[in-house]
């Protein structure tokens, strides 16, 4: 208690630096406007049903671009444009495992993205278990080689991501570990959280495009399929599996980001970046990955966009991301794009983690201008969330920003939940609560609002 | 408050007729006895693990029989047997759907039992939406014909399942209703409760075996897929559907039901016949629907079994019955075979309504033999269950029985959640609370100790 209330105390003295009582009280009815408010609901909802899922460099992301336009436009956004990348475009098949000895039976499986495929006979061989990757990377050849490779690492559930980051680093390297040992192919426990019957995709780790280079074929295994896996492996030797695996791997493709603006003052030279991403995996409609996010960011956006004349010295710029479940491709050509002017990128932030209440607001700055841009989230704080650290890492697709020296901060959303939809059929527009939607919104709005109008946090 | 003090009298009443206190007694510590064992759990774990899923008629279901007189025997029962009979066997094939216009997506949908074929070019055509089956069936052929019916008919979440009565009736004539009106395939909005991606499968009304009479091709689609569709139709005139679906209907094939006895002592000819059903639905593993039944009530048999000399004056027999799933083939085969000796059996009841609690206890007996019935639920209800009505089912697989005059008994299980995994891949063992199993158990036990012991409350 007497920690809160020091943190508390020295949050009035830096509010008191840069953000003045006219603000906050904008802010606030900016805010509570945002609250009563269900367009960032009707946007996922739009988005879900008329594009739904939108995989990286296919015709449906494209639609969902075109959607994007239309949706920014004709809300009143200003330097509406795609700007488009090259990418190769990966594409799922067939996809069926059984056990095939001693219990024969299906299993759900999901090939993960960036997966080879079996070729129309698929593969049948004994299983070799690991519980871990390391595991895995630590056994002999002579325990993997034509064997078919099972990873039954759980993932721990946890409100901030972090059980995500840990256990999706199986996801991204088996197939490397288990081609270099030899093995058929490779099934691993899924990277989520729910013990409903799904299996979770996702993207692999791409090294480099030799062919040599791609790893073994590479599914996900629903949590109860693994469990039941794991008892007749306790139970029986010589557990015997057979997978089938046909996704292509197309060698170019079009994707692109959604850019839009609103104009600043006299500042509009600064650009306060907010971002989400437009494409989602294949199997569900991409609500709360990344549907919310993008719902999130343009109702935050139109909210400051009727806020009246003057509302905002900076430029609010609005990105929407392509490609960025299969390795943060557009982030890296907005990067890249736009390299000249980076510097004038003051403070960014993605919303990407689902439609979850906001809990935390954490920054990534400049050691000495913590205290100024927490004071960013005085709202939110207000709201109910606590300050963070300064680790944030701004959402995925802030990467390359960051890594350039863009400041972040991140709206930290409780993701207890999150990984038990996350890259798998069930990710649907039923699952998002609009009044957890809404309270992300005003959050959003009244971080931007302080962002375009406040002092000098930033350097 | 007035109404139960009543009831309470009266059964104590009751009770003093045919039940002594050494009976109570006796009752309670099997049941305290099978509170405190796993048998059950391990039995549907061993089940829905070495078998998996179990389609009436398959080779897997032979596993399931096979499995059953090992386990039976093992654990002691007498007369450990199968009872063979032969079926039609449906077999799932291709399943795919999408919207084509106007916002193309995949659809997730599950084959009804016992659906025709598309053929393997599928088809497409617009959408003819219903509010119901009353609805379709009350439509002119010109709004139906050369079209795919879509009925949109949500089914109520009940504890006693008397939503999915209503409910079904959709999924065993839709195709039928939709087949007169000239319809090129049917969906149904999934018969469930659940807002996870997964299809109810289930199955459809056998009308005559002529090639004319069996309706068109038929799949429930997951409840949020039907939400989608309904959005979208809501929206937009001349949505279109494409649809394949490629079971296999195959003249004949074997199953049985499996049929073990504990051989009463004075009253031998007296049976008590206790059943679950040993086949289920092909995408899930059978865990609630029927592995739990299965399990509940070898595992109260297993209890009297080693009671202890002199525990039983009457036969327990217990009845795993086959072909449950696909149209009480296995139930109408028992009672054929045991036609002559249907006057023997004095109570009969199944379990097969998932692990959940037991909530209730039901008659479906005489009139004059309501409160003499109602004393085999005595230590039911000192565990928590209401006394119900006189109009007990017994279970599906007693519809036979209880037309040949049979007396029948219903431990009412609450099913409050039975229906979001009823007939879905997402059937699993990780779905059974053993605690609850357990609970089952022990009333079962307590009610077949006090049916194979106490008085003439049967006739």
């Amino acid at each position: 208690m007497v920690t809160l209330l020091l943190v508390a105390a020295s949050m009035s003295t830096a509010i008191a630096q840069t953000i003045s009582p006219q603000m906050q009280e904008k802010a606030a009815q900016l805010a509570g406007e945002a609250l009563a408010d269900d367009l960032a609901y009707r946007l996922v909802e739009s988005l879900t049903t008329e594009v739904g899922p939108r995989l990286a460099g296919t015709e449906a992301e494209k639609r969902a671009r075109q959607w994007a336009v239309r949706k920014l436009s004709a809300l009143g956004f200003a330097n509406v444009r795609v700007e488009p990348f090259e990418l190769p475009v990966w594409v799922r098949g067939l996809e069926e495992a059984a056990i095939t000895a001693p219990f024969p039976q299906p299993l759900v499986i999901a090939a993960l993205g960036g997966s080879t495929s079996t070729g129309p006979d698929g593969v049948e061989g004994e299983v070799a278990a690991f519980t871990s990757l390391a595991d895995l990377a630590a056994a002999p050849v002579s325990a993997v080689q034509g064997k078919i490779v099972f990873i039954d690492e759980v993932m721990t559930r946890t409100q901030d991501g972090s059980g995500y980051s840990v256990a999706a680093v199986k996801r991204r390297n088996a197939a490397y570990t288990a081609q270099q040992k030899g093995a058929l192919a490779v099934l691993i426990r899924s990277v989520g959280t729910s013990s409903h019957r799904f299996a979770h995709t996702g993207q692999m780790r791409r090294l480099t495009d030799s062919a040599a280079d791609t790893g073994v074929p590479a599914a996900a295994l629903s949590a109860p399929d693994a469990d039941q896996l794991q008892r007749i492996l306790r139970a029986h030797d010589g557990v015997r599996l057979r997978i089938l695996l046909t996704p292509e791997q197309r060698p170019a493709g079009t994707s692109g980001n959604v850019v839009a603006e609103i104009p600043g003052t006299e500042a509009a030279g600064e650009i306060v970046l907010i971002g989400a991403h437009l494409d989602s995996w294949d199997q569900g409609t991409g609500a709360i990955d990344d549907g919310a996010g993008v719902g999130i960011v343009i109702a935050a956006a139109r909210h400051l966009l009727v806020a009246g004349p003057g509302g905002l010295r900076r430029t609010v710029r609005i990105v929407l991301f392509g490609a960025e479940e299969v390795g943060l491709v557009g982030a890296k050509a907005y990067a890249q794009r736009h390299a000249q002017t980076l510097s004038q990128h003051i403070i960014a932030s993605e919303s990407d983690f689902g439609a979850g209440r906001i809990w935390r607001f954490d920054t990534g700055v400049d050691e000495a201008r913590v205290a100024a841009a927490q004071e960013l989230g005085v709202w939110i704080r207000q709201m109910g969330a606590g300050p963070g650290d300064n680790n944030a890492t701004g959402g995925p697709d802030m990467k390359y920003l960051r890594e350039a020296g863009v400041p972040v901060v991140g709206l930290r959303q409780n993701g207890w939940d999150y990984f038990d939809l996350h890259h798998t059929p069930n990710d649907t527009l039923d699952k998002i609560d609009p009044q957890d939607l809404a309270h992300n919104v005003a959050a959003w709005v009244s971080f931007v609002y302080l962002a375009a109008n406040g002092g000098e946090y930033y350097r």
